[in-house]
């Protein structure tokens, strides 16, 4: 039996609450021997760390670094080597479109064209203004090519997003992309049989673009790379029977969270925002998804100091969180963005799974510092010390942990198990 | 996608260098409460360890224990179950024979036949200068059976390797073995259509042979077992963009390190003739396996104290390897030897990895112990102390490494990682 036949033959729905909290790119690199998340001060997460298992979670395999759509996938409990998320579809979600089954999405570029050859693959970055003017132009322009419905949409600078719809589209076709100035336009190429009408299409749609953007330089013709459909993932209502809702901010993980069939929550911007999403939605739902987006941005930056500030935000609205009571709690990052390297890496992420059934168990009725704070066995201690000293919520500690290291995409099986929505296997 | 289409996806070149040590038969079973790494007097590596991240690996599964075939494929980062070494072709690398994809090779054994029966499968262990002096006559005498050339090549007493090269030629062959004595020789018989010209060779050369030793026992006829050709095992140049070298002493590292595409670097005997090698190449390659087999010899024989001594030997040697200061560099084995044991076994090999990107980090310019021992931050430290105390390279620091547990094939990759050779999967 497969994986996958395993979840959908063991799972089963109860009312217990699992909250999984996912600070993007959590996972770091030490400066003055410490990582952001050991710099940070963070009296909660120590607290909840000494009452919980802790280990680290490697998203592919160790080495491998992954981008934000497998990392994903890992922690929702899906191999992230058995679903290509393209990357026309990955920027479809970034922008907050929906695609549908009938769909292949592509990433553009606007692009400089003098003398029939490329002379900028970015228009000179034209404002992002600029962009949508051009689109909401091209749009009215360019509606429809056969019978294929053409959706344009605006991102950042020069870059936008092709979605075609019709029946009978590929998405096997090369990149219409010379990936070089100073070369003539490539029209892409279908790789199959099948993808022949969607090759038509999409070399018709770069020349009617190109004669309507004519005398309008920088932007005045097209590249278009990474075509995609949208891949078919059992939704976690089948696989895991869970009905999942997501609270995300930014585009990109709200549509990574539809990808698996999750309930996109609105939300603001804030962690605080978040965390009044989650207590008003609390009980229509048995998993949330919760995600943190500033780690990762800051830990782009290489902005050691910022990331940390981010992650003691967290910290103070812990306990808001904590008071719901979720019988299973996680802690982690999708991957590490280390500000030392300003960007992702193959650092396995922090994890803290916390639910009543766990190998470290709380003291009964109390802190696991009762005890070592003077109070009476079985009584909570009004001090924020723990009886394991120095236990920092972190890489080192997570390295040292009950759960060890493994996978990511084993967390969310951990979330199911510590929840009591797997049954045995086998007899 | 399956690990090797990734690994070919993201992993590229650059100019930054990786070492892997390798100890053959590292790991250990304690005496007297530590193993041979725990007991050798290692202060480089102890300094070393203090400044990187430490795990432990397993060279194929939990519990199985590899031979030396398998074992390396791991380490150079293939999975060890996808190919199979046949035992022919082990033997052949054993022995230094370069064998090419048309050729068939096989382990052969002088045996004696008395009354039509098997007598000896050994042929009383006939000094290795006799076998010696056999090879060279049959050599002159079988040359060459229908269009197949016949190549033979001794071994130790009794063994010898057999290679039939020759188009057509199919390794789905039973042994030419009756496997016990007082059995009459048991013919070769191809398991498939494919192997009928190879059953057909195979037998009329075990005739042509015995009938040239006729009338001169103990040696008069032989068996063969093991037919193998040579694994199609993609290159480290294809799957990981590496321009590798191996620096072993003994015929079949060498021979494992080609079956993988490396260079192969002539050497002296001893660790200081390796080192010296390694340095004079130093400029012309990105990855370097350095392979000690003393360690392995003096386990396998029960001796402590010298598997030890092997162990002290290479530490000393260590800090010439150091000032090279390669970007990645590992430490570890390719199976556990215990000297309890006298064999290989299945317990994990220590793991060291040194690296700028690695959660555990050097003061820069000094070492870790640099603020322990009183120097200003960023000095080196003149004690041999470290901050964490007591620490000592072993199993048991290692199993308590940052690394965690994992599988000895991931080596590569983490080290690839390290060395900013692997782009991010996915976006």
């Amino acid at each position: 039996m497969e994986r996958e036949g395993l979840f959908r033959k063991i799972s089963m729905e109860n009312e217990k609450k699992m909250v999984m909290l996912v600070l993007d790119g959590l996972g770091g690199l030490p400066l003055a021997g410490k990582t952001e998340l050991e710099t940070a001060r963070t009296p909660n997460l120590d607290l909840l760390a000494a009452e919980s298992e802790l280990g680290l979670s490697h998203p592919i395999s160790p080495g491998v670094t992954p981008g934000s759509g497998p990392a994903h996938l890992s922690l929702f409990g899906y191999d992230p080597l058995k679903y290509e998320i393209g990357r026309g579809i990955l920027e479809a979600l970034g922008v907050g479109i929906e695609v549908g089954p009938r769909s292949v999405a592509a990433r553009g570029n606007f692009a400089t064209l003098e003398n029939d050859l490329i002379s900028d693959r970015r228009a000179g970055r034209i404002p992002t203004a600029r962009n949508r003017e051009i689109i909401a132009r091209l749009r009215e322009k360019i509606q429809r090519i056969e019978d294929v419905e053409i959706g344009l949409y605006p991102g950042e600078e020069h870059r936008f997003v092709l979605v075609l719809t019709a029946d009978g589209l590929d998405d096997r076709l090369s990149d219409a992309d010379p990936e070089a100035v100073g070369k003539p336009p490539l029209p892409a190429r279908a790789k199959c049989e099948a993808a022949a009408k969607t090759e038509r299409i999409v070399n018709l749609f770069v020349d009617r673009l190109t004669s309507e953007l004519a005398g309008r330089p920088p932007a005045n013709t097209c590249l278009l790379r990474g075509f995609a459909k949208y891949p078919a993932i059992p939704a976690m209502s089948e696989l895991f029977k869970l009905k999942a809702a997501s609270i995300a901010v930014y585009p990109m993980y709200k549509g990574l969270a539809r990808l698996v069939g999750m309930d996109i929550l609105e939300t603001g911007r804030t962690i605080e925002d978040q965390v009044a999403t989650l207590k008003r939605h609390y009980a229509e739902f048995d998993f949330f998804f919760v995600h943190v987006k500033k780690t990762d941005s800051f830990g782009e930056d290489g902005d050691f100091a910022r990331k940390v500030a981010v992650i003691e935000e967290f910290d103070r609205w812990l306990p808001e969180i904590l008071e719901l009571t979720p019988e299973v709690l996680v802690v982690t990052g999708d991957h590490s963005t280390p500000a030392l390297l300003k960007g992702h890496s193959w650092h396995p992420n922090p994890v803290l799974l916390k639910s009543a059934f766990q190998r470290r168990m709380p003291v009964p009725g109390g802190r696991l510092d009762a005890m070592a704070c003077g109070a009476p066995e079985g009584q909570a201690c009004a001090k924020v010390t723990v009886s394991t000293p120095g236990i920092t919520f972190g890489e080192t500690a997570c390295a040292r942990g009950l759960l060890g290291t493994f996978p990511a995409m084993d967390v969310l099986p951990l979330m199911m198990a510590n929840a009591l929505k797997f049954k045995k296997y086998g007899a």
